[in-house]
């Protein structure tokens, strides 16, 4: 399985480190979103990392010690929030892939999940940025299932996110602006 | 701290047990969710449980194990999702209190988290069983934060309960039909 991205945040020492592989688009995430929060545009969060709990400990009557676990499959996706009204909930994933996205990356819960949030009418999307590229896309649910659903492939090719996708422009504040696509898609339902 | 409720869930082993504290009004969300899921009237489901991690090891190449690890304060709500359309939110507590609901229950990230959902427009709540007097009510952020901005107490009477939110009532299936007086809210705020 893949672990999740982001754990760094989670460790209080050096014992983690995968490298800074992921980092980037997370924290141009993290960055964007504490601006739409600052600035009351948005409320968009990261959701905890799932662990399953193998074992506890009781070092003393109010103290409860995780002595075994070990990261579970996620079946959502990392972040959830608000705009606008909206439930907005989507995933964040690098890839040094050229040439197509690989689906290993979206595990069949969260497949489901994106299936569960489009069919209850929330925004459920991928931003996807091919590092080697040099772009960030995001993909809407609806477009990530048709292919899924369409296709026997075991990747997405870039030509499906050049046709289907919205491409998110790198900015200084908000470093990358994918609620300015959101907003294309709201209205483009609205009218 | 508390330590989150149906943690009991994610053990695979005796080692945890808080005994049956908070269960019961979990198993009755979690069978209400899944008929809300299976009959496609909304999808809500439970966040992970927020851990914060120590320390890893490696026991294989491919394989990651937490070796020291505990529960952090949650700074957001158990429950999330969809109806119709509409951000939903909520968490859920049990009393074994016959006078009024502990505000220590709920943490200051917490609190600061339903005032960002309600003002975003989401619809956020506490569902809280007062386990003696055998009621369980729906008690709508806006209130909630209400009460905590005009009072000095550390605890919610009963009597505010009475006055502002809503009992819900136990049925067979769903057990818990928490989203008929989310209908009712709708209405109102719409008509």
């Amino acid at each position: 399985m893949k672990y999740p991205n982001g754990i760094k945040q989670t460790a209080t020492n050096h014992n983690i480190n995968y490298g800074n592989r992921g980092m980037t688009l997370e924290e141009d995430l993290n960055i964007t979103n504490k601006y739409y929060e600052d600035e009351g545009i948005a409320y968009i969060y990261k959701k905890p990392t799932p662990i399953q709990i193998v074992k506890v400990s009781y070092p003393t009557n109010k103290q409860v010690r995780i002595t075994d676990a070990f990261f579970k499959e996620p079946s959502t996706l990392d972040y959830n929030g608000l705009y606008k009204g909206y439930y907005i909930d989507f995933d964040a994933k690098e890839t040094n892939n050229t040439t197509s996205f690989p689906l290993g990356n979206i595990n069949p819960h969260q497949i489901n999940h994106i299936r569960n949030i489009s069919n209850n009418g929330g925004l459920c999307f991928l931003i996807i940025r091919f590092n080697k590229l040099d772009i960030t896309y995001l993909l809407l649910g609806e477009d990530f299932i048709d292919f899924i659903d369409n296709n026997t492939r075991k990747s997405i090719p870039v030509d499906y996110f050049k046709e289907k996708a919205f491409s998110i422009e790198l900015k200084y504040n908000p470093r990358l602006d994918y609620l300015k696509i959101i907003d294309k898609i709201i209205g483009g339902r609205n009218g």
